[in-house]
């Protein structure tokens, strides 16, 4: 039970965290730096009270859950030393872990043992308060990076949140988790950008769109994904990013040799063995979701 | 109406054209190199009768539909030439249409004029006759890339054929078909097949599958198709595709350089322009459904 959370960043994370948790929450404060987002907030019921200001918002609160690009967290400790407080318990929802680690210790000289940094692998392309979804968490794996000072009991507060959401919770060191989605999630959206703007700049020329089909529809569907996050993420996990993006290039040049070279066997297998990676992650995912 | 509609290649295509045609055929034949294949096809009312051999099953047809990988097209084109009629009309679904026009004109001298190139634009991952939809074409778009000298009548009746299936025909030149096609389908599904074989490499040591989320399910969802397919569709589309993949190399290699040098105006840049084209490519298709 939370008596007063503070959500900080009223968007598609927060904004789903805020429907869910509204059956073991007294209160639920929304800080968001746009006051017409908070407006919307308010006006769906998302948030009980929208405060622009961060100091205010997390006043009296006894959890808080900072749910903004991972680029504004190292300003908002900042805004957040003067009034931290050791009986709140403190969490994040960015996509990075290691960048976010990184902020507390330049702002706090340590990360404090009352903050546990956290990750809900579940998002969309869509963004916004709008997209809110009280589902969104359902069957989703959170991962949470703690330190080894960190609070036991603030961990097992966050771990029961993410619970309550419907979320299953891990444990994970930063830097194996900020590997981790630098593989599965930062390469794919930087392929999928430069793929949808490529075509983009062709369609302009020969209406390729017209054409393209369902396949194209989803291997883009990350495109759509908003620019400002994925700034952020890139900048905050640049050197796994930058490793995998030259490791997927000499992957890539390897098959279009093999393309040019019409060496059919051992393009077959690379087809092949793509078509069963595949097929074990679907095994994995079923697996999850049983 | 057809009196005896031969399909050749019992698969996804057409099997799907089959289960949707049946209202108008006197007859449904079904040909396949594969006998365990033609009894599932009969077992599943797909076909009326299976033929292992493709001239028997033409045999009487007063359409014939090829629906095999566009690398078996020349090789049937032989063993069809012989029992090749006048009054019947070939049509064929291969995803890239230079390679047919190319065969046919190897193997007959000349496009035969009852013979009209054509590609539905509608595939899924999944393949075999087991996954035959009747409604797999409706509201697709059907491309047929006929010659200055294909019949007029056999162009119609082509026509007329996919519109009964529930598609939207347009014509193109095979060059062009081959162009948009190797932008919008055949490049996003090599960087879906590389990126899967490179990352089930990656799964071995770091179980990274587990954490992969729905953008990385919908990003690979084309490299879970036949590789079989798709090695014949490199093979036969070869230059476009080489040139599409070295410019994305070079797309991918300038995003790389932004993120190595934090160049965070231009990033933005990049990811919104991708957003963007996704947006234009989504409305496109949105009004293809209207």
């Amino acid at each position: 039970m939370i008596r007063r959370f503070c959500i900080i960043g009223v968007g598609l994370i927060g904004g789903s965290a805020a429907l869910r948790a509204r059956g073991f929450c007294g209160e639920i404060i929304g800080v968001d730096a746009d006051p017409a987002n908070l407006d919307r907030a308010e006006a769906l019921g998302v948030v009980d009270r929208g405060r622009v200001d961060p100091e205010q918002g997390v006043e009296g609160a006894d959890f808080v859950l900072i749910a903004t690009p991972v680029g504004t967290i190292e300003p908002l400790f900042r805004r957040l030393r003067p009034v931290w407080r050791p009986e709140c318990v403190y969490t994040d929802a960015g996509s990075t872990k290691g960048s976010v680690v990184d902020a507390a210790r330049r702002v706090f000289g340590k990360v404090p043992s009352n903050f546990i940094p956290g990750h809900p692998i579940a998002g969309a392309e869509r963004s916004g308060v709008e997209a809110a979804d009280a589902s969104l968490f359902e069957g989703k794996r959170v991962i949470l990076t703690p330190l080894p000072d960190s609070a036991p009991d603030a961990l097992a507060r966050v771990g029961e949140f993410w619970t309550y959401l419907g979320a299953k919770v891990e444990r994970m060191e930063a830097e194996r988790h900020d590997e981790v989605l630098a593989a599965t999630s930062h390469l794919p959206h930087v392929l999928a950008f430069t793929l949808a703007r490529m075509l983009g700049r062709k369609d302009e020329q020969a209406e390729i769109f017209r054409y393209a089909a369902g396949g194209f529809r989803d291997f883009t569907r990350i495109a759509s994904s908003d620019p400002r996050m994925w700034l952020d993420i890139c900048r905050a996990n640049r050197e796994p990013l930058l490793e995998l993006l030259a490791e997927y290039e000499a992957a890539l040049r390897e098959v279009a040799g093999l393309i040019r070279n019409d060496d059919a066997g051992r393009l077959y297998a690379c087809f092949s063995e793509a078509r069963s990676a595949r097929e074990k992650f679907l095994q994995l995912t079923e697996n999850n979701h049983a």
